[in-house]
């Protein structure tokens, strides 16, 4: 007989390693144990489907020929025993064995190899009344069916969801679309606290904004208000907010209580530790997927980054190591993407504010503009941030934004960053042009160019961000309009005074200008504004500022 | 005064240089000169434009903020000489002067630096009847908007596209859509002979029949038939294609009149030669855009890759090293992309053919399948090809062709590549997934898996031009289809002898098959056949082989 391989958890990170196993180990002996009713669901859809985007809950879990890949695909397709509605209770690493509780029987599974892929849980919101009936983390099907039966079978008007990230912003529009009246609460000021920079954020909550969510920011939740067990509303700040459903999506952690009642050492944050080879501290135990950290490429520090696709590799990596290969796991970039009504917001690497916190010195460019060359119909604006440390010229991260299309400039990005790119490669890279997919410089590169322009001396920025922090401190700033009249009428910065000089009248107006005041530039995506700042410049004004990210990134 | 700038040609390459003179330095005499009437013309929208699908011509000279780029708007924002309708007739190097015609007038302008932006001309075909009416090239505006005119004022029944290469095709698309009958006559025995293998170039060649475009390869042109001067039909092998309207495509070459009898060095191609700085022979003389040959990354060697993104590249460069920088241009992937109908297609780097030629061991892989998340509403099938070099394990290039998103997947590789990045780092980096976008290992990362497995011995690919080759030859291969029997009834490989044994059944039916034969395992998109593939080498059988690309990408 083969070896004996054990993985407890059906998801991703599991049934990957169990499948990468069978393709190398046709005579091991595989058992996959899982808590759930579906093995090997993707999860990523959960709000797609209850939004009614994805019809059937099973489409979660079939393959692209159309198999279900429940139980008997598994055994016909792969000889994997898969046990679901099973769970596992304990592990005796001395006897090599897992303790398992099926049909109210409990039982045991000899292993040579466990792979724990036990993944998380969500993380629990320590308030009155957060045990009601209607308030859910939509983090299993089981969730995702009882919302939809609610929904149904009960008139829902207003929900609230707890946390305003990713999960929190996708649920936001799947509810938002059943035609329920929805509220984000927050604890801190900004959305996508963890993963966006204060303006690119603010840009998401514009848009949902105007797509009918509505948004509390620096917002606490004290209370749960419920009847007859059921919730009714959720008291946040002193204020009433009604709701028959709540989703609570304040993030997810570890699960990992198999681990540590077998003694496996977890690290300081709580996850199961595991080295290069995802090995934990059981020679003869793996981890994987949602349950672990990953080492975060960039600070080579550990981070909790929970996600389908990690997990996938993660599972891979597990599958050869438990059938006599040894490969590796580096780690990640904390990537992360989603889509949320008709905008699409990315990010990669590192934000402005983790880059400095991480010690390094972050330059920054923003650059707002069409999709596609400007020429093409159909186009749609995008802004795209990108970080980079001034002493390395390496990029650190991105952000972005838009209607257009964002994908494509993150997953450049995160190439780059994997490889270690500097603003000069983003700069020269041969990229695909032709007009239906981009401009002749796209995106990555003019913000390459963007960079290279500060770090060269020719251009020196002011985030938004920063901008406004000294506008509102009263320091005299002069800004200086270079649009043209009819379009500095038509929308410009409010509430500070703003001067109008189109720029083909500069070059003749500059004795209008101060000498000895810092001059803000600003125009509608950041090309007349950074022209009127170089004239500026060769002009012997001292101190001259580009807006970053121009109007298109103003969000105040 | 400042320093005297001239450049020649009012192009990406010409225009960028010069406003990359003027933000870095305001003192400077520029002037730039243009034979035609257009500066700044978009000229890569020209199809789109011959197709209605771009309005008015001038949309591709607007900026975004519509400010049309001609004479007075360089002359007002950006304070440069625009000169249209003026010819560059000679170089005095001597002297550091240009003489050229304006008005019908002789006139010379003094430089400190010059700047040879002179662009391409469309390649002549020497064959009777050539110079008829009705006979365009399409690389102007003029041209497009003759061809405009001509479908306004005649009917135009057909015409006949010369050159299967990436202009022909957009071409094609063009006139197909103003109800034109188009025929596309090359003479190689595929489409995109010099980007694109045979597999995905026919992949294209498909679509593009469907859409009632007539393509005729391995085919010359012996003559044009003329009527009064105009084009009536094309003779091509002993046929008669009737045409009103014949676009010749078989390529540009650099224009380098000017530079070549002003003494500066050509390469032997008869571009003309630059050093990295983009510097002539001459050092006051910069040159750059279609008019000069870049180095290709990969090979060394020099290589003509005229296109827009490239010239405005070099533009900036040149700008920085005429102002007293010191820029270097480093080369490129020779990447492109373009969209036919509703699909797209695109390369960078070397494809199998190139690479092998180059000097290379290519493995190969091809990924076939939807474009995000397959469960997700909406998705459309892709094909990545990713070609890899056994050796080093470096990703050498990648072609993809589908109708649904191909762009990123290019420009990932396309960095990639930039950045030297094994099969390893595409299998690990850190992509953005979410269902809308990609599955949770993307086609990036599928593809490397697929070369990785191939390197570490766990598969032997067989891609469809050898299968179809040695079958044709005689060869006894065992042809085994592994999808359902429903899948195999309503289609499968024709003209030869396939066995259908589903994945399902193939362990209780491993005594079936052949053992001394060679087994090609085929399924839909290549996930079944890699599992059955893995199966019977694990079960001992020798010669298994792995259609690459699957039935997905069988184009026979």
């Amino acid at each position: 007989m083969g070896r004996e391989i054990v993985v407890v958890g059906g998801g991703a990170a599991g049934l990957k390693a169990a499948s990468r196993a069978r393709r190398r180990d046709e005579e091991a002996e595989i058992t996959v144990i899982e808590k759930g009713e579906y093995p090997s669901l993707g999860r990523c859809g959960l709000p797609y489907y209850v939004e009614g985007f994805v019809h059937d809950i099973s489409n979660l879990m079939e393959t692209l020929s159309g198999d279900v890949r429940d139980e008997e695909y598994f055994k016909k397709v792969k000889n994997i025993n898969v046990l679901t509605k099973t769970e596992a209770l304990s592990i005796d690493r001395k006897r090599k064995a897992v303790k398992i509780s099926r049909n109210g029987r409990d039982d045991e599974l000899n292993y040579d190899y466990l792979v724990l892929a036990t993944g998380a849980k969500p993380v629990r919101l320590s308030v009155k009344g957060v045990d009601a009936d209607g308030i859910f983390s939509l983090t299993s099907a089981e969730d995702a069916l009882k919302i939809t039966e609610m929904w149904m079978n009960e008139s829902i008007e207003s929900a609230v969801i707890i946390g305003g990230g990713l999960i929190g912003l996708e649920t936001a529009e799947a509810l938002e679309r059943l035609d329920i009246d929805v509220t984000i609460v927050e604890l801190k000021n900004q959305l996508l606290w963890n993963s966006f920079d204060f303006e690119m954020a603010e840009l998401v909550r514009k848009c949902i904004i105007r797509e009918g969510v509505k948004v509390l920011t620096s917002t606490t939740v004290q209370e749960f208000i419920t009847e007859d067990g059921k919730v009714k509303a959720v008291r946040v700040n002193e204020k009433i907010l009604p709701a028959e459903l709540v989703i609570i999506s304040i993030g997810v952690e570890p699960r990992t209580e198999l681990a540590e009642s077998a003694g496996l050492e977890l690290t300081e944050k709580g996850a199961i530790k595991v080295n290069e080879y995802l090995q934990t501290s059981d020679p003869f135990i793996y981890a994987g997927g949602d349950c672990v950290e990953n080492i975060n490429l960039l600070t080579g520090k550990h981070v909790y980054t929970p996600l389908g696709s990690t997990a996938n590799k993660h599972g891979r990596i597990i599958g050869d190591n438990i059938t006599g290969g040894k490969s590796k796991w580096r780690g990640v970039l904390c990537t992360s993407i989603f889509r949320v009504f008709n905008a699409d917001a990315g990010r990669t690497g590192l934000t402005e504010k983790q880059a400095r916190e991480a010690g390094f010195d972050p330059v920054i460019a923003i650059s707002p503009g069409p999709d596609r060359a400007h020429y093409y119909p159909g186009f749609k604006p995008i802004r795209l941030k990108l970080i980079a440390d001034r002493r390395t010229r390496k990029v650190l991260g991105a952000q972005a934004f838009g209607l257009g299309v964002i994908d494509k400039r993150i997953d450049v990005i995160a190439m780059a960053i994997h490889r270690g790119a500097t603003v000069d490669d983003l700069a020269e890279v041969d990229l695909a042009y032709a007009p239906p997919f981009s401009a002749a410089l796209d995106h990555v590169i003019h913000a390459g160019n963007i960079i290279k322009n500060k770090l060269d001396g020719l251009l020196n920025g002011i985030t938004p961000v920063e901008l406004k922090r000294r506008l509102d401190a009263g320091e005299d700033l002069y800004l200086l309009d270079v649009r043209s009249q009819k379009e500095f009428e038509a929308r410009r910065i409010e509430g500070y005074e703003v001067h109008n000089i189109p720029l083909s009248e500069l070059r003749n107006r500059l004795d209008e200008l101060p000498k000895d005041k810092e001059i803000v530039t600003i125009c509608a995506i950041g090309t007349r504004s950074y022209e009127a700042a170089r004239l500026l410049m060769n002009k012997g004004f001292e101190k001259v500022r580009f807006l970053d990210g121009a109007l298109a990134t103003w969000v105040f």
